[in-house]
């Protein structure tokens, strides 16, 4: 294309081997070229682009002295990666980024051996960085283990179960910590507060300077030298105590954008270190792209964009976004009732609870990438008499289960799960996907779980969660836009346990829960033109389940085809078991249950997701003429 | 009793505003007095004894200096509530802890409001305290919030999230970090480190001389008095950088059981306090009870005992227990296999590790109580060539769920976990169940899980899992003894996907998924005194499915049962979903599906709590004739 930019030396550099061939000088012309690659990449596919530009020079600098893959780079979260996979041998794939059968957004163990450990969600590099480093201690693969870890992403209790447990076993291992004060929003918490006065107090140390005195420093015997070489770097630096108490040896901090401070400072730490070393490094997310550098979140994602203006193709857009839908009802519910709060864990522009938090600031609680402190301060919360709505993607919410299940079921305390991101969300890929929750969630004694299938249902359910105060309740919603139905002025409690019929029909029932109900009606639609007219029900809840509504559709069809976007054990396993219970099969009854297959779907757009899922009209509509016997019929006709 | 001790002044306190009455001279008394009860009371039921000894004075002095229940104190864990219990108007209940309907071993929100948030798993309070204190502010409940919490449950990253958050908040908030050295095994870590660090580098501060001229040092303006309390009590200090620099004011190290101390320092900290304060407390787990001091685990937790001894009465016991057949069998394979490699969260002994740890101290890798590191550092190691087993009970495997999703599942890294303490457990109640993890992991694509039968088949599975290098693989074991079979020499590893049947009939097929298979058989012997013998087969694997033996025995019976000691979502639906797939319902086929109930059950013995959970022979019995319509015939005869 006309407008990639020249990047001669990067032409040049196949492998991370070839960058051994550089000088330093060199090098840094190569991080210009590679960061003008990564602009240019990200222009035609959109994805993470901020924080690829944050770690240029340092992706760089690692592949330049360490031994990559013999040595392990694990990416935190990966989304930074971009750069990485340029100078890993898929500079030739980098344009098929984050969709259907390119590169994956994220690292990913399947697609290189440069990726030795994939990631997506945050805060598990240091624990696996561990991890390799434990097993090529004991004789298991070689190399050193090498943690590149945001600063957001080390306030996560994951990371530091890692730094505790890595500064008692003290085996040599790199943790460098990218510190750009953005997670995705700027982060919060108390370790922030550590780290930006780390490097506000003093200015960035001359580290190539000192590194040349510790070199000559570091005589025979090893032992004494690596003591003295420690001493010597410490003495460099103005802080990181809190690191130093859990066992790291701490350098820094260092300008992350300089290459002339971070070669001399990588060769002497490979060189030299002999247990857990911590390189503090200030970088800036977007850097060196202006309209990244002025965006508030620093270009975190953005859609395609114009190199040279860094305007946005935007996709035309009919519909709200659940999402939006979900924080205009909450701040509608909660400016009638006080004792509303919202709990974000670091996402409150993905959560949408950036609105809730303009209009009632002191109500909302961003406690940082911290989702098993999140359900459990919501629980508290709860306790201490308020109404808390725990916001956090499907997936996220895996990192609170045993929260989800201790604090809030067992204790029947009424925090509000709203959960985004249910199901399928494309570009994100498996990682991503929401795929488990109904299951975690419905065999919980005492959780009710909604699944909204519009967003004017959606509003409801908000409205049917703050009015619910007996217990814990928890509505799912998928990313993206509603089908664009009329929507209420506020929203009205639901019946708890009660779905809704939408069409009465004959011979085949249709039991949706969730967002897949606009499918299931175009599946009817088609199947009327064959004569079948299925009926649809919208489950809403997948527990307390509406017994009466399932057994009287079992009662008047001849089968029952149950629909989520989920996996098994999820709504579809609640209505089998109560079928079962009820006797319904032992006379014969055709059931199904429609859910998410049983592999991690690869990212693709949404609707290429859903066919691979099975879960579109057309395979609906399959479904209907299998189980009634007419397949053989309509593909005669 | 005879051999209760004499506690005069316990006597006259029931309720926690009595102590208001006591002079600190008579606080102290009292102290001995509900130490005293406190050992006759656990002498008699069995229970955790150390715990609670260790944190007598603080109980004192807490319900003396703060105003319970509208100041929320919350125990981490509440394995230690048991002095707490005996304050706080249940003394009279005391002897019934842990016993079916009587008291918990734990704190428990239902049964007192001085419990304002129960516990049983670690690393929880000072999420929940942060919540009531922010609750609080917001026109909640008022009143003070007090986290107890054990340096061991400290070392949790949900712990270090819960204190980032509220380091950052600055809401008056107090967490005393009760410091015995011990958590249930001695504490690992590099927090560890640090703590005994605190307290070796000097002595006790003098608090109570200190504390006198902070007191008088505070005029107003109240700021600035409370900013100079907080110089004089740094002042006093003789560490707790680590604290300060999450935003707390640190005040310590000080002797846990010296009134003298503890009762000044309350007074004042409760006086002046405006933000998060960290007390750090020393104390002796079991002090006072010299059997339980001389303990290796200082008398961690404990069956009856005689007071004056400590001599523990030993029920008998046929047939070892799964936890140390697990553990030998580990040993047993590790001996011939070096790249078998053992994970623990703080567990060697419940999870039998410790064996392990003896005989491969290198290759056992004990990481705290950190659950999400434990599973994703196992994930590290299986990248880096190892084979690690991450042993986790059930209930705790809740913790790292979205690790094992994101980090193992996706990945497919052959990680295998040993999941210990699956279905029910006893005396510790619903808090330590292991329900779920059936459901939450036979979902996830490429996870292969195995429930063991019986103690001979869990060798076979360790063996399996040692063999099985292509992906995750689960299996489960419950607490307690075998049923006294067979021991193999060795493991011979299964055939993935297989089951085995245990015993040909007809009408009627029990599928039993782990070791309710020994009732299952109790309940075919009895079913034979009617003339019905069932067909009996072992699943072995929930996933994936032993679609052949499912099927075949779908075709050959009238009827299929399962049973499985887990909530619905597990093996039961995923054997409904197969059934259906196959259009096994369609013709007619009695299907049910025997899983936990929808609630969570208290404690009692394990055999109350099977028969409450429908799970003994007798109701085993009782599905097979109500299946087969016989019931009725049954009850005439």
């Amino acid at each position: 294309m006309t407008d990639r930019p020249k990047t001669p030396l990067l032409d040049r550099v196949h492998l991370p081997a070839d960058l051994k061939r550089l000088s330093d000088r060199e090098l840094r012309q190569l991080a210009d070229e590679l960061r003008a690659e990564t602009i240019s990449a990200v222009s035609v596919t959109g994805g993470h682009l901020g924080a690829g530009l944050g770690v240029v020079e340092l992706t760089v600098a690692i592949h330049a002295v360490f031994d990559t893959p013999r040595d392990k780079l694990i990416w935190d979260v990966g989304h930074q990666c971009y750069p990485h996979k340029i100078l890993t041998g898929r500079r030739d794939r980098i344009r098929t980024l984050r969709t259907e059968g390119g590169l994956s957004g994220f690292t990913k163990r399947s697609e290189s051996p440069f990726d030795p450990f994939g990631a997506a969600h945050s805060s598990t590099s240091i624990s696996a960085a561990l991890g390799f480093a434990a097993a090529r201690d004991l004789g298991g693969d070689p190399g050193d283990a090498i943690a590149v870890i945001g600063d957001g992403s080390m306030s996560a209790g994951m990371a530091f179960e890692a730094m505790n447990n890595a500064g008692h076993l003290g085996k040599r291992l790199f943790v460098i910590l990218n510190d750009n004060e953005m997670s995705i929003a700027p982060p919060v918490g108390a370790l922030s507060t550590y780290l930006s006065k780390l490097y506000s107090e003093g200015p960035f140390q001359d580290i190539k300077a000192g590194l040349k005195g510790a070199v000559s420093f570091l005589p025979e015997p090893f032992q004494e030298g690596a003591r003295r070489a420690k001493e010597m770097l410490k003495g460099m630096t103005v802080g990181g105590t809190l690191f130093e108490e859990l066992g790291f040896s701490y350098v820094g901090p260092v300008d992350g954008h300089d290459l002339d401070q971070l070669l001399p400072l990588l060769r002497t730490v490979k060189a030299r270190a002999t247990g857990p070393m911590l390189l503090h490094v200030i970088t800036k997310k977007g850097k060196g792209y202006a309209p990244a550098e002025a965006a508030a979140d620093k270009g975190h994602a953005t859609g395609k964009f114009d190199v040279l203006t860094g305007a946005q193709a935007k996709a035309a857009s009919n519909a709200p976004s659940y999402t939006k839908v979900f924080a205009q009802a909450l701040v509608t519910e909660a400016a009638r009732d006080d004792k509303i709060v919202a709990v974000t864990a670091a996402m409150p522009d993905g959560t949408g609870l950036n609105l809730f938090a303009e209009r009632f600031p002191s109500r909302c609680f961003d406690v940082g990438i911290a989702e098993q402190h999140a359900v459990t301060f919501a629980a508290g919360l709860a306790a201490g008499g308020m109404k808390p709505f725990c916001t956090i993607y499907s997936t996220f919410l895996q990192r609170g289960y045993d929260q989800v299940v201790h604090d809030v079921a067992i204790q029947r305390l009424p925090v509000r799960f709203a959960i985004d991101r249910a199901g399928l969300v494309g570009a994100d890929g498996a990682t991503h996907a929401g795929a488990f929750d109904v299951a975690f969630l419905a065999n919980l004694p005492g959780m009710v779980v909604m699944a909204a299938a519009d967003e004017a249902d959606l509003v409801h359910m908000v409205a049917t969660a703050v009015a619910h105060d007996d217990g814990p309740i928890a509505f799912r919603y998928p990313r993206g836009e509603g089908v664009g139905c009329d929507m209420p002025e506020r929203g009205i409690p639901l019946e708890i346990g009660k779905g809704r019929m939408i069409r009465q029909g004959g011979r085949v029932a249709l039991l949706s829960f969730g967002t897949r109900l606009a499918e299931v009606q175009k599946a009817a639609d088609a199947l009327a033109a064959r004569g079948i007219t299925p009926t649809i029900a919208d489950a809403r809840f997948a527990k307390p389940l509406d017994r009466d509504l399932i057994l009287s559709l079992a009662h008047d069809h001849e089968a029952l085809i149950t629909i989520e976007e989920g996996a098994i054990g999820g709504f579809g396993s609640h209505v089998a078991q109560l079928l079962a219970d009820e006797g319904v099969f032992d006379r014969g009854f055709k059931f199904r249950s429609m859910v998410l297959p049983d592999t991690f779907i690869d990212q693709a757009n949404p609707e290429k997701m859903y066919a691979v899922a099975g879960m579109n009209a057309p395979q609906i509509e399959a479904k209907v003429l299998e189980v009634l016997g007419v397949a053989v019929v309509g593909k005669r006709a």
